[in-house]
């Protein structure tokens, strides 16, 4: 009798198995060129004997996250946080409540503030990232992502994340691959979120960084200070230098959505064998936002995709994925 | 019947298992403080319920490599190698033989050499670890380790690991730690055979860095250059640093075993609950080399273990482990 049930069970377990292989990855995609990229893309490379096979060490896949996995309009998560933070600085230093660039932020007129300059945003970036304990950051940036939300959608700014996104970091994490966020935002800002938000642990964050400077405090206990000094840049070229410091590894497969990926999936695609290149564009305007080269799509500073990039995507064999047309839906709260 | 194979196999497994589980994890180590330290540690962190228990994904494990997991006497693997290279430097630049301090290298006078003071020294790292792709340092450093030998023990420097290091490497692993290299030496350098070497990958080595540069060559195929700039002198205050900017959590136990690790293991110890610092004491001339703080023990430029950093280990509850005392056996030639 035992070994009927042994085998009863054993067949019930194949089954399982069989159902859960058989199963949609990708449900949040619409089937189509890109949703069949990836999927090839997984099967070749992680399947023995294939000439394309990858061996699960160097399985690594890497992400742009502003634009790419959660919303980037209009404009930037860490910028609005540090915009946010300057009120928080006032309060400490109200002398800076005279000093531009922070008086226009503090004036809370939204055409002035339209107008800050990059040199502008690099001061008040400057002043929210950087010049205390990394402890006490971590606990401000902590404190906003819990509580601040986005104007349009009423909710966390890491409700955001598309969900179709979400499903490829998944099938590729099953797939024996190590999912990396590369971005041009604060490694540390990232890293605060990024276990909860993508499943992604803070050491496979690389981004934007500053030094930081190891002394005692006035116990003798140690602790880090973060630096004005940048270290890393991480957009453009500085993401392919970015993975060659952190990683080490040339990614098997990267995904962008503006200029600042150019690099990375070029040197993404410069490798041997087969390599997945993907270029998210935003040309939704109903259910996300519409900007790009796609006719009748405006222009844009944040998250710029230009003709030209659009080009060379094509040359190179990249894959442009349309939210409009690839996604079923954009987020998990969508129907 | 087939119910009494399923019930025997069962057993078997289960006594199997139960073996397994009885079996010393770190048979190389000698009974004693330190292997008792080690084990005490590992229990009070992964058995849940417990008060120091460390969840999953908090738990890294930092390593100091010279010295600490090989052989660091006469001199540091990664400058053997760099005067070595002078060689090869010399063949395409023949004007550097008459050029200090290549000119003393090139003589083979090891007296001469002896005497290069450390603004020569990183003159010959930059010129034999920068200014090239970073594609040709590879294939430079793989042939290199997998070509030269040690003249004492006339073997492949990689066949120079602690044994005993080795075993807490895989003991860590095998309870969920996160094993990393914290390395003054070269991070790229490193990151060729830590793989092999150690089971580590090359994500996960954090060492001295510079800056590359992304350019594309003739064919328009994009590449990385190793520029002179230094990003990471991971020694000293460098290494916490550099713990924060590559992984971006405190570890939980670092080894190391100069003054170089003394800010490491500081930094490691500040956190909260258990933590386990270890520093290894080279006082074991017969079997290895010995130098440091201990009575009768020389004084040494390569891995100088002060008395200083001796008494900062007793008062801060760090561990000194005794190759001599502590180790049954240094190498997995040995006996």
């Amino acid at each position: 009798m035992k070994s009927m049930i042994v085998f009863f069970a054993s067949l019930a377990f194949c089954v399982a198995g069989h159902v859960a292989l058989a199963q949609d990855p990708l449900p949040s995609w619409n089937d189509g060129p890109a949703k069949q990229a990836i999927i090839q893309f997984v099967n070749k490379t992680t399947t023995e004997g294939s000439l394309d096979f990858v061996s699960p060490e160097d399985r690594i896949a890497t992400f742009d996250q502003d634009g790419t996995l959660w919303v980037e309009h209009p404009m930037y998560s860490f910028v609005v946080y540090a915009l946010k933070q300057v009120e928080t600085l006032a309060e400490e230093k109200p002398v800076l409540k005279d000093v531009e660039p922070f008086k226009t932020v503090l004036s809370g007129n939204r055409e002035a503030m339209a107008k800050l300059t990059l040199p502008d945003l690099e001061k008040i970036i400057a002043a929210t990232f950087t010049g205390m304990p990394v402890d006490d950051f971590n606990a401000e940036v902590s404190k906003w992502i819990a509580t601040a939300k986005d104007p349009r959608w009423k909710r966390p700014y890491t409700a955001l994340v598309y969900q179709p996104m979400q499903e490829v970091l998944k099938y590729l994490r099953a797939n024996g691959y190590k999912t990396y966020i590369v971005t041009g935002g604060g490694q540390d800002f990232v890293r605060i979120y990024s276990e909860t938000t993508y499943g992604i642990p803070p050491e496979q964050v690389v981004g934007t960084a500053g030094a930081t400077k190891y002394a005692y405090d006035k116990d003798g206990k140690p602790f880090l200070t973060k630096e004005r000094k940048l270290m890393l840049n991480d957009n453009d070229a500085g993401k392919p230098e970015g993975i060659h410091l952190m990683i080490g590894r040339r990614p098997h497969a990267a995904f962008g959505n503006s200029t600042g990926d150019r690099q990375m999936l070029e040197y993404t695609k410069a490798g041997n064998g087969a390599r997945l290149c993907m270029l998210v564009l935003h040309d939704d305007a109903k259910r996300e936002y519409a900007y790009g080269p796609a006719e009748g799509l405006p222009d844009t500073k944040v998250g710029a995709f230009t003709q030209e990039l659009y080009d060379e995507a094509q040359r190179d064999g990249w894959t442009v994925i349309s939210m409009k047309n690839d996604w079923k839906r954009i987020f998990r709260f969508d129907e």
